[in-house]
């Protein structure tokens, strides 16, 4: 089989269409003969589920942004080492519904702690390993929170109000023009067909470069 | 009520007599006209007892040490946020049960992170807030294991080998030389008469001192 050590990672507000996505560029990899590993944050492992149980479950409302932060570090040590630094290694790309720049955008930007605070975490936790392609799909608040509650009951970010929301999409598109290599904003508002196209694009680009 | 908003912690392997010396400085500082709180880490809150859970559990025992340090450090942001500093604002002492000199000992020293990296973490979160004493039992760690084992089964890290609580201890012996104002070694191996009165002395003093 075909090996690509490669790491892509999702990104976006809630609504911004990550799942389909995802889905997407599974297909992809395998018609290349590629054998992905799909994944996500909060969560990957069994630590890591358990972890997201903790951020989600509105019953922890008052939890305080520095413990949030550090639980969702706590999951991302665990699915490194356990998951995705093992399949990297063997060779197997590995593509995951959010990660740090997620952190950036919700606890840095979202709960106002200040992206400096993040990169010491990032730092500790990381030391320098960082996604290869980071595809950030786009969409206004107010328009990825009505598809996000037509969908199922809010957790605990979902309950949080626009404003939140604008903040963390402001870190996003700050990062994607600080990281323009590595991140690729695609602009999730329009219609599937002309999103799907442009994931297409860009998946198939990677690829031909040989970015491993 | 009288008040001092002092912030004591009791330090101390498994089987060193923590919780006999938790009550017994309850009683003393009660007999003082203050109203003490209570508390224990991992713990202290609904989210940090959530926690312990995980971190306890011999389930997760494929924990990586980065994974183990940053839960804790969680619970401590929650427990100092939603408990350690209102309670001492409030001028009330705060009595933990184990508190980050034990980070440095079990994941700095016993999973052999490093002092270093732990002290990146205790900045981020404490951002200089310590103990104003701590009290360390010193006992050597087989008789303390040999007591932990006749109390029950045994957690996640009381299943660690003797090694792992050598290393602990010498990391708890090596901050007490280090921070010789704050940290006081009682030695628990003695008769338990001899160690209460040792810790009397010392709260005693304490107080006396008016550390407030």
């Amino acid at each position: 089989m075909t090996q690509c050590g490669c790491f892509i990672t999702i990104e976006g507000l809630e609504g911004a269409g990550k799942s389909s996505c995802l889905s997407q560029i599974e297909r992809l990899l395998r018609d290349r003969g590629l054998d992905p590993l799909l994944t996500r944050e909060p969560g990957g492992t069994p630590l890591g589920e358990a972890v997201r149980g903790l951020l989600l479950a509105p019953a922890h409302h008052g939890m305080s942004a520095e413990a949030e932060t550090l639980l969702l570090f706590a999951a991302r040590a665990q699915h490194l080492e356990q998951v995705i630094r093992p399949a990297l290694q063997a060779g197997r790309p590995v593509v995951c519904d959010r990660f740090t720049d997620a952190t950036y955008a919700y606890q840095g930007g979202g709960r106002q702690l200040g992206e400096a605070r993040i990169a010491v975490l990032e730092d500790w936790v990381q030391q320098g390993l960082q996604p290869d392609l980071t595809l950030y799909l786009d969409v206004p608040p107010r328009l990825g929170l009505e598809r996000a509650r037509q969908r199922s009951a809010p957790d605990r970010f979902e309950q949080e109000r626009l404003e939140f929301f604008e903040r963390a999409r402001a870190v996003y598109l700050r990062r994607a023009e600080r990281f323009p290599v590595r991140m690729k904003v695609i602009d999730a508002s329009r219609p599937l067909a002309e999103v799907q196209a442009e994931i297409a694009a860009v998946i198939t680009r990677m690829l031909d470069d040989g970015l491993d």
